[in-house]
């Protein structure tokens, strides 16, 4: 790394905090900057202070926006009456994404993992269930991921949930479309049995 | 792409104009950014806007710098007889960071390349010329890539360099160490084979 100037070095680091950025790539990234003319590189610069300066969490659901309640709770043309609980803002991004869901979502903002020290108590729970109790809320859909934390996660929520007499539902679970079964391992294929549905032609 | 708030779709754009990154990454990278802390997020920006204020680009050599000549150029442990000749900072760094070349560089700033529309004038020849003339220079190790434009570029440097009676060398060819025959193609074979050396015990 002594090749590198001081403020080269620095910018190297920086990258390599990043997710699936190793040593290599965190290289090639900042010769990248090095590269790029003064104002390109610092339009870069201005869109990371820009998301840090005028991005917001709403209040409502913790979904980023540039206004609070954000732009999906304040949205005139969705479906209030369901919510879809998610871990984090990227998978709220991959359903809304889908472009077929038009009700309101909800960032537990992580998932629980007594493990890592992440109890109910830090997620955005007890929110979840305010919201539920005042706004007529009719279906709640639990879609956090469908591992060991993902699934507790579901389960707790449902715990909670279950007196208030709302539709209580989970992603489905079984092979994904243009899967093989030769490359599925036999926990999937299991569950995939075990949830089989009557074929309609 | 209509889920993100305007300012992390730029984000994400700026992400996905660099060498490697494709959306996924770039979604996962913004991400990242919106989900650190904004003394971090802007630690990140400064690194980006310090690399473009700090840094300059050495007029002796062509290398990235805080000062001009460069560290490299104004070494006072450095060989000035010796000038290893590279494509780009990135290949300057790489033999640098192996540690047992003591001599100075010469970055060309690219390669010949008449398809791009890259001519010899376009790149450093001309400086490197004039530095082997006034600096009584003993050797120039042509480092330019192994491949059709790198070595494109070395043979016209070799011609230029040919008329002022120094050492020109060009970096082995051969197999890499660690590699096995089994993955090598015959090219590489092929040269490994005409450039056989004497084997010393």
């Amino acid at each position: 790394m002594n090749a590198y100037p001081p403020t080269v070095i620095k910018l190297i680091q920086e990258f390599e905090k990043m997710p699936g950025i190793g040593q290599k790539t965190a290289e090639r990234l900042a010769c990248y900057i090095l590269k790029q003319p003064v104002e390109e590189a610092m339009q870069f610069a201005y869109a990371v202070r820009d998301v840090k300066k005028l991005i917001k969490t709403c209040s409502v659901c913790f979904n980023v926006s540039e206004s609070d309640p954000c732009h999906i709770c304040c949205g005139t043309n969705r479906d209030s009456s369901t919510i879809c609980v998610v871990e984090q803002i990227v998978d709220l991004l991959i359903v809304e994404k889908m472009g077929e869901y038009h009700g309101l979502y909800h960032v537990l903002q992580g998932h629980i993992s007594p493990l890592e020290g992440i109890t109910p108590e830090s997620l955005t729970i007890e929110k979840l269930l305010q919201r539920v109790k005042a706004d007529h809320v009719k279906e709640v859909i639990l879609a956090t991921n469908l591992n060991m934390e993902g699934d507790a996660t579901a389960l707790y929520i449902h715990k909670q949930l279950f007196p208030l007499k709302v539709r209580i539902t989970r992603l489905a679970r079984g092979l994904p479309t243009g899967s093989y079964l030769e490359y599925a391992n036999t926990a999937i294929i299991a569950e995939a049995v075990s949830g089989r549905n009557e074929m309609k032609c």
